[in-house]
């Protein structure tokens, strides 16, 4: 059962989705810790933000903010593909999960992967996937999942 | 360069977006060779079909016509997904790219792909990845993408 909005047992953790007012939460701050993530400006963030809401629960970014200190100290993302196969099923993508480093070992990975796959679940997906590097795989099988395929890249810049 | 609606040379064979009319063109037989897809009614793919067309640019499914026998014989779809790493970059996905058992070998999986990964890049994409089995990895070598991680799954039904 989805849970959108809940907090951590006695942590002052909140599982929510992602707001506007994030990005001064220390939320690009926390994609750093996953890959490039250049400074936008606010005008930038919000385009973005404003162009993923569009999508509704087609694309919904999950994250778990510290009450205590204000930051977003965990996050993951899930969007729904619409597919003809599979009586025109639909299937989730997940991408894009990190945890703060001075959060790790707390399961908040965890809490994120469960809110998205309970989401994808309620949407009504067949099935959910999402590409990880080979360390990551035991994380991910705790979580649930199976290896399945390999992941190829093509990059244009 | 993206070529949205070109002839094969000498062959016969239109690149072009999907359309409506497809499913009377062998569209779902076509995806029938891929995995499971079983028949839906005109009604259902109507839905899927409008569903997919609202997000214009950002979901694409690409087909090639055999204009002589007026069937579908090759398929492939991307999707634009918007993050907030890389500076508010996008990453173009590749999925179910087929190709009809009879037509195999013949070149129009490359054709496929190759516009699929030309729209990801004229759609300002810094990557297009998509997830394949360990068997073909050689084709989409050929078509100039690397392995890169795993793939994991998690099925609801």
């Amino acid at each position: 059962m989805e849970n959108s909005n809940s907090l951590i047992e006695g942590n002052n953790l909140r599982v929510r989705k992602l707001e506007l007012s994030d990005k001064s939460k220390g939320f690009l701050e926390l994609l750093r810790q996953l890959t490039v993530c250049d400074s936008v400006s606010d005008k930038e963030f919000e385009d973005r933000f404003k162009e993923i809401s569009m999508y509704g629960d087609d694309h919904v970014i999950c994250v778990i903010e510290d009450e205590i200190s204000g930051k977003i100290i965990a996050s993951g993302s899930v969007f729904i593909e619409k597919k003809f196969i599979r009586k025109c099923g639909k299937v989730a993508h997940i991408e894009d999960v990190v945890v703060d480093a001075g959060s790790r070992g707390t399961q908040l990975g965890k809490k994120i992967v469960g809110f998205l796959a309970d989401h994808a679940r309620s949407m009504g997906c067949y099935k959910v996937i999402l590409d990880c590097s080979d360390e990551n795989k035991v994380f991910y099988e705790k979580c649930g999942f199976k290896k399945k395929e390999i992941q190829m890249v093509k990059y244009f810049v």
